[in-house]
């Protein structure tokens, strides 16, 4: 949830801005089939059909029925079907639909659902035609980038279902792969901070999410952060070095997860007799040694870190440094849907830099009231915070003080490593 | 695998019938969107699609790849993807694509398995256009009842996955519940054997599957079999009686399933406050009393059978009484997709009967060689023999000696159940 | 359970062969340390104390409550912590204890247990001393049995948990694989039986389990059974031959199993430089070439008969041979508790023989009424019937008729294989 | 792992410590009886005998290998059998003994390990009597305290063991619940801290484990934490406000595990018709309301927090809070085995306290070099830390930096809830 923006946005810069995102989304979709959009690879994965309409019932449930008193939905299911988790939310059958099935859910077709979203955007510029409260116009902004979060979600889930079918389907012939050979980085860089009493989080009255603040104190060591996150050509030589073979390299939960998985590499590595391919959304490519490794877990990248002597970066390291430096690398903008090389220093973009920080409350933090209090805080244990976005974020949903938040074996993120040390 | 049929078939007898069972397969998708042929709601399950494909890479690979040394498939992947479960028949990527996994297959699309359908049919009409040799005809004849077998998966498959989706999708609106009323069968009717040494078994030179033979000879006691189903107000009679809470009822394996699985009731069945409701292909429906109980375990069937102080048949038992009266109910061709309550006697169609046999060779059986050979020999341990065919099984597929086989627990193909008892 | 075995027991000739049957199975337990007695390495597989226990807990159950109206048991838990199966079977807490924390049950103590035999002891003789009406000698009798069943699960669970120790404990130092070598055994000998109508199962006073019976009429097609079971040379020919790695030998199921439990010889087998060892209750021996190969599933023993071209007998055919042949082999009284190369021909004793017959009630089969009822009826489906006995079979308790059950994948008991083929 | 003691400890001081802490372990086991010593009903769980040896092992293997070049173990498979985790010590067989199999390990008996336990402390002692080098005495030391860890699994494991068995045998009849009725405590009691940088963490040169350290500044806001950990009575009262089935009051990996594992209370308590019922290490007990409530999940923890409409407090603040009244409560030296009601403030023993931070390191930490840098660093990752004992832990195994850690379902150990709050 947000802090309420009061007075930042007007109505009819809702109103851009909602069909803004709205429209991207259903531009990611232009590359897929029919029988794309019900793809469900893993449980944590969920299909594109899913995902549209999942957005749209955010809207539904907390803008449309919270303003419109007589409002009623095209199917009185969907608050049943496309409710992701929010317990608080009653529904006719009681429970929320089991996430392991959405891929069960032929119907609504894909079609019923582009009809759903249709219904639900005439409704909301409707309302926005009229007045903007300034409650509804932070839940709407909340629903805005919640929608730009499963803008990433559909590619990365898209992505895993893609890499399962052996006739690798292709889904944006865009030149992921063709940027221009480079020399390997020679040694990397690090940008020393000298520590000290630093705030931490959010603040101001722009968007963010409810878990990025409140803006707090935080005593820091001296420390160093990498400039660059760790290149392909780097992991590489990790693997060459016996790094999955050695458990003093791994946390013990990781080294149980390389023999019980059978981990030998990043997650859509294949090793072919000319070396290194890697799966993108534009199909098998020969890996690139200059760009950035990403589809690592959280045990990989502290084993990489432990290997090259180094260590993650704490959150509160990560965003200390990236307020000095805050550009961006390749973002969603680039529809290029897979990290390039990086020649200069930029935070934001890329691959979302795993952080030794497990994912907590900061002081003072009190979830919002109501169901939407359930959509940050509910998972503060056992998940590790990731920093800067990817690739596949869009530029505007991405900040220094944003924490996105995966299990520390999930890998099928555009998830990468920049390394930090004591200075 | 059959026993070759020799000079049975003419060519264009036999292009007849395969045009006529490939263009029945494809009827049965009419009413599908394309959304719905990729669903796979359990392992045991297949996407509709994945069946449409397979029983084209049937064709393909036993008789077109024979036939015609420069075949080329219109995919070379198809060969890995659509092969089920022939671990002889070799292929690029060196194993079986997962089971579990069909439902990622969202390519090929609908439309490109419809193209692939089509090149393999005008290559096995050119080939038929031509010659055709016993050992092709035999091949061809074992695929096109191969394809009758998948269209009553089609069926049962997606039934259970339309089940799962709480909007209740409606294959097909014929009335399917539609039989009016009917006095309930007052006393159950038996059919008295006086047994004896009975031959039993496939024995001629019409189509069989090879698990069907040698005929041989068994030795019976004096037995009789009912001459209907059991109903679904005679089920209901044994639920109101306790049945799912009577451990005394139930194998030790069923009693464990009732258990762990919270079994109280058919698969498709439901309790609502006027009564039973049952999902058929036509929707939710009031339970007709008058029809056959169906979509029931081999542990249901068995307890129920102890519950009325029965016993279920012997294949044996089933056939000798079947073969005295081998008339058919309610089969595919009606399009009903359910079985209707039972006015005269008949052995076949309706639903599966379970036996008491489990699914073994009959003596002197011997698997063809090659991979045609792993058809039905290499499933011959821990399944049940079920007979008679059902409402959606194809009137020109069954046959009194035919034996399906299915796991104790299974309830998803459309079984039920028909008594006997010692004489 | 048994047919009453009418007036053929006089109450002091019970009272020697309880005692006597009681004393065998603590002699069993002279070899073990206190800790042995609370092993449990697989959940089916229960620990020597429960062994002690149950057998006690079932003549306490059956033939004490049943024949003293005021017989106390020594603690009322006992009724609830022993009974194996029998739901029929009230007891305080309303279910059975979980077979799977049999291991948890440090309490009672092995000390205690064996004062709980004695409690039961004494109460039974001291019954036998006064009377024995027909019914109490019948499930007295059967309660001797079912103690004899136990004494051989003793031996097989007992190995399997000080195969899983490192420190491979040795159970007897008798000389087990002391037995001279031997030539192999040249070409395999069988014995040729016409087939025909015979007759099958128990028939007679003396005792049976309720599963042998009725005696009944089965037609065979001319067979063939080999006059010795398969020798480890043999088997160790398949493994060489790629008998694992084959999967056109193998029942789908079996094949499903070799992979996932990589299944690469039986059970206890391991591979040394020098070659097989074996791990026996008297720890780890050279393989013997000449003895009979043991513990192997039904999966291996079904693959091994494909790879020899034969098949497994039918247990209609394994009795029809039996019957004609009816000397025995090592049995638990040779006090080896491992087979020995076998010279002479003989159906009982040394390793028990896969059948390819399901467990099946037989025509006419009816479960005793009671608790009793649940003995032998309640596991018919889904396991493959053995015979024969074996190594670790007292041999009083074997019978030419006499059926045991186990699951298709199992290998901890003494099972072995004896070809069969069509004459 | 240890900073070095430096000079701390003669060679006389260790030498008694070590007797003293050995022959405490021993006098634990005083009530057993040989069957309890190989209990193990959790794979997180290990047998009281495993324990005496493993704890044996570490002192052979750290000390005793490394001091005496010619050191031989009473068996060489006891270092393949003892060691718990670390990947770092090579063993013949080439990995470690699976956890989930060392209630197998019926050899070594009893008798055995206390002999092993014998040959341990007269070499360890012999060294004692020579010389004391510095590296030597500090690993010692580490073996000492890692005994002491070892002595309260040994209860926590065993507690749980004897909780499984219907006959809930009794470990002590010490009056763990007799403590007189006491008023149940009127209005929580907060101590406040106005927050600031503080320090946190080891420092000095008595013993502390290597996670304790480095000392490092925190900035905190102001808070306040509870003076007494919660009681029975309170947590009633969560439980009778519908605390279990309120989905908004858990973490949503909480509420997972109270649906999938149907807790409605703390592990150990039973409700019977008068009131609650708590299992001790004295048996059956009625609770006692106001005793600490123990034996509770981070989930539960966390979940009572809210409901209570506080939270846990981190790591930092408990430590802060701490050091101003550094008291013990209820210890193992007591031999109650169970926390009783609270008067005083206290924050060392009665229960661990969950703390809402994650296990991670402190800045600046390097696990020590060796295999010993496996003892606490690789288990940095899904853990939480929980502080100040419990009543099963020794005194002098507690300090205020003490950082214990268990995954947030673990409930089996001693540990409670002391709840904070902003100031």
């Amino acid at each position: 949830m947000t802090r309420l923006a009061e007075g930042s946005a007007t109505a009819s810069d809702l109103a851009a801005r909602y069909s803004g995102v709205r429209t991207e989304t259903a531009r990611l979709c232009d590359p897929l089939e029919v029988e794309d959009f019900g793809l469900q690879s893993m449980v944590c994965c969920s299909p594109v059909k899913w995902h549209l309409a999942h957005t749209s019932w955010f809207f539904e449930t907390f803008v449309l029925r919270a303003a419109l008193p007589g409002y009623r939905s095209p199917d009185p299911h969907y608050a049943h079907l496309f409710n992701s988790y929010y317990e608080s939310i009653g529904n006719g059958s009681g429970r929320i639909y089991p996430r392991a099935q959405r891929d069960l859910l032929s119907r609504p077709t894909v079609r019923e659902v582009q009809a759903y979203r249709q219904a639900v955007d005439r409704a909301v510029l409707d309302l926005l035609a009229d007045r903007v409260d300034p409650g509804l116009a932070a839940i709407l902004e909340l629903g805005i980038h919640h929608e730009q979060q499963h803008q990433e979600l559909i590619l990365t889930d898209l992505k895993h279902a893609f890499f399962c079918n052996p006739l690798a389907p292709v889904y944006s012939t865009a030149p992921a792969s063709a940027s221009e050979p480079r020399p390997v980085a020679t040694a990397p860089h690090f940008l020393e901070h000298p520590g000290g009493l630093v705030f931490v989080g959010h603040e101001g009255r722009d968007f963010a999410f409810d878990n990025e603040g409140p803006s707090h104190r935080v005593f820091l060591e001296p420390f160093e952060v990498a400039a660059f996150p760790v290149t392909n050509h780097e992991y590489a030589e990790f693997i060459a070095d016996g790094g999955y073979e050695r458990p003093e390299l791994w946390l013990s939960a990781g080294w149980a997860k390389v023999q019980s998985e059978g981990w030998s590499a990043p997650l859509y590595w294949r090793s072919r007799a000319h070396g290194w391919e890697e799966f993108t959304l534009g199909g098998w490519v020969t890996l690139d040694p200059g760009a950035c490794v990403c589809h690592v877990s959280y045990y990989e990248a502290e084993a990489f870190a432990r290997w090259a002597r180094r260590r993650l970066p704490t959150e509160a390291e990560w965003e200390t440094a990236a307020k000095t430096s805050p550009a961006a690398g390749t973002m969603l903008e680039s529809r290029q849907f897979h990290p390039r090389a990086v020649t200069e220093v930029a935070f934001l973009g890329g691959v979302w830099n795993w952080t030794q920080s497990a994912y907590a409350p900061y002081p003072g933090y009190r979830p919002p009231a109501g169901a939407l209090g359930e959509y940050n805080g509910k998972f503060m244990c056992s998940q590790m915070v990731l920093r800067g976005g990817s690739c596949v974020t869009p530029r505007s949903h991405i900040r220094t003080t944003y924490r996105n938040f995966f299990y520390p074996e999930d890998r099928w993120q555009f998830s990468g490593i920049r390394l930090a040390g004591d200075a």
